[in-house]
């Protein structure tokens, strides 16, 4: 199965749409079995203590899971996430960056579904789990 | 039946406490009934087209929950989420803030769930729901 | 706002379509605010020490949305869930029927969202919230 | 790491603890990597049309989840379900039993968290996909 859109065109499309993420997010991997996305932990993701936020982590899934779907279906930028469950199951590494591992699960004319396992990086037990499902708009 | 923090004690807490959220949330309403936040929205909320993002509206959401029960256990900075689930059901006004009101379903001695309904100022049907569960650290 | 299907008329389709579940639910209320079915708690609800189990918990749930739904929009046999969230927070009553109060949150003309809050009959605090994603099909 | 209840140990379980459900589940597989479940597909698991239903395939989930937390910490008959997730992502093979592939992602002192992936028996592509929090009481 080829992909619509590889590590360095979802790299280049995030820079380009989303002005207000820009250099917080890197794609490392995007292939057939999903994509790996690192987010550059700063000050601004963490909570006292020095801990990554839970918000910031539903971010992290969030943006895997939309480029695994932009991976296969091209540059959909009007794709919107309609659910999200996430489960935050151990406390992440004090000063490492967090990998989000993703992969699709369904991949509808509709609806997509796709799940993302957080770790931290150099750690491999899950930090946190997220489900999302997109709703993708009609192709004009 | 007594709340251990009202609108104003949270707001301080929010600003001692959270520095990386500052200025970004006001409780507008803490009572027995629960809270209502106010998310002061500005272009960091923002995704293309000037529509606040999904990770915004969940982190709202987070802070709703967070302060409704702080409001009823008083100020206890090591709660944490443990699951969360959000629906996203319509777009939110453009150029307006958001409002979550939050109510307490359960507060347990060790599990506490909670839900907020996100609407923009000025229009009642809700934006997104989200529920989530935060576990209670034992008292020292 | 009238509604598509009154608590009679969902009660003749559940009978009449879903020969699997006759007779466990019954639909008390059904109007522009949403609906209250009752679930008939027997034996095969029950897990070991008499408490109504999870599943036939979300059972009641999914049974609630579907009619909330058919109440809007009449009775379409074919719509489907897609996602749903449960908490269960306390306890059922021994010895008592369970009722499950669900209002529409969005009603689209993809998706419907709606959300359950159950309870022991005679007891108000809830005992279980579910939120679920109904995949409503295109009218021939 | 060793398992405390293998595949034999956590159907003689289920039969002698789980009377209403007796004769519809078979644990195939329970190992260190988690546990395959088979759910006996019976007319009382269907809705019209012959397609296996939402909370048969809800309660398969919970058995299995509950089987591969109990393979791991032994016959603890009063763990809890407090929160689930569910998408359900493909119709189900008519006439074929369902399989539910499941594997733990945190098992703290207090709370699990496990998912499980359902597939028909003789199909790869999952039909739905759900995780859940258990709630582990204290050892007297």
């Amino acid at each position: 199965m080829d992909i619509a859109m590889d590590a360095k065109a979802l790299n280049a499309f995030l820079s380009q749409e989303f002005e207000q993420v820009a250099g917080q997010y890197q794609v490392e991997r995007a292939d057939a079995a999903g994509v790996t996305i690192r987010l550059n932990v700063s000050y601004d993701h963490l909570r006292p203590g020095g801990t990554v936020s839970g918000p910031a982590m539903f971010a992290l899934a969030d943006v895997a899971i939309y480029c695994a779907i932009l991976s296969r279906i091209g540059p959909v930028a009007l794709a919107v996430t309609t659910n999200a469950s996430i489960d935050f199951m151990r406390k992440p590494e004090a000063g490492q960056d967090l990998l989000a591992e993703c992969r699709i699960l369904k991949l509808g004319r509709v609806l997509a579904v796709a799940e993302a396992m957080i770790h931290s990086a150099g750690v491999d037990e899950p930090v946190a789990r997220c489900s999302m499902t997109y709703s993708i708009p009609p192709k004009r």
